[in-house]
């Protein structure tokens, strides 16, 4: 996952776009168009032009034509390998409860370059049980387990209490990046990759956005 | 939810730091402290000490005073204010399926000034159970109990080809904020308040960390 070759420094909010380029782009492949211009890109998606146009030299390795635009299978192709979708990486998820449960099962992370190749629990009724596919594994063999599939990617869904441990354990058995759904800050040695998603956090922004709206139309 | 009397200028990030604070100062208050230092939070979620000082700096009444610190009682009650944490905000869940049921139990949005009031789905073997202690309800009712129920808040959790069709009707029911857990831009009036939450956008970013980690090390 990832280029290796070549990484340039480009900004987060220039990735996080680049997985909406390449589900636009699949979307106008399969109504069978050949070519776009980021003018239509930019007006679909509603993000301003100028933005677009800078996010896709950053990946594209053919410059847009003037008039004509650009070849979308190759913007698919230059994202696809930008983002490391080409080569999938394996994966553990700790937390087979309810959000482990639906992370597993989200629209294909496959698609995504991240391939989950087993679950782990502390809960009884959960071990050895499957799902979305993917067997869960008692808790207690997680540093052992992730060492021997050599996985480099762990998802933490576990209780916030739990987390901590559950990242020691993970980073212990060789995963290099850990995708925290728990929400607590953890500590890690700072050549471990981390993203963070605390709902508590979005939800926090989405309501003064709301208050901001309602207090503006008072 | 939300502070309307006094809406400041404040960013993003400050407003997604406070959720934390407001964590840890809990933990710290049940642990029974009563004063606490901006250097001691700081040190204590890894965070720059300056930039805990200005954010306390925006959501405190009252400046830390030097070698005592904060009071922890007043800089939650502080945080509480800013977020509306007090004033509980009624929001209705539209697809009940594994992402929506995760939600419905993540550790407690009511602590966080969201009372999910009502699920929908479209599916029938849904319609009629019980999630999370919350009624779900069939699809079809979703504009007419929306209003009803003067709910504003409105949370996504259907798969992208349905998202779109369920935010029209929860803006025709009056919904003034879309929390968006569907992999798709959803168009809205510029008056409704939306936060998007892309699982695809968040691993593109940690992938080109762990890419990144892994390139310096060679």
């Amino acid at each position: 996952m990832g280029n290796n070759q070549e990484i340039k420094n480009v900004s987060k909010a220039t990735i996080g776009r680049l997985p909406a380029y390449h589900r636009y782009l699949k979307e106008r492949q399969a109504a069978g168009e050949m070519t776009i211009s980021s003018t239509a890109i930019a007006e679909d998606l509603h993000l301003n032009a100028v933005q677009v146009r800078k996010d896709l030299a950053v990946i594209s390795s053919v410059a847009g034509k003037p008039k004509l635009g650009f070849e979308v299978e190759d913007l698919i192709e230059d994202i696809n390998k930008f983002l490391g979708y080409d080569n999938v990486t394996d994966a553990v998820l700790v937390g087979a409860g309810g959000l482990g449960s639906a992370l597993v099962g989200y629209d294909g992370f496959r698609n995504y370059g991240l391939n989950i190749v087993a679950a782990f629990d502390t809960d009884p009724m959960l071990i050895d049980t499957v799902i979305g596919g993917i067997k869960v594994f008692d808790a207690q063999e997680l540093s052992k387990l992730v060492r021997r599939l050599n996985v480099l990617i762990g998802i933490i869904a576990v209780p916030r209490g739990a987390a901590q441990k559950v990242a020691d354990e993970l980073v212990e058995g060789g995963v290099r990046a850990i995708w925290n759904f728990a929400p607590v800050h953890l500590s890690l040695p700072t050549n471990i990759a981390v993203k963070n998603e605390d709902m508590a956090a979005s939800l926090a922004i989405l309501s003064k956005r709301l208050a901001e709206i309602l207090y503006s139309e008072k």
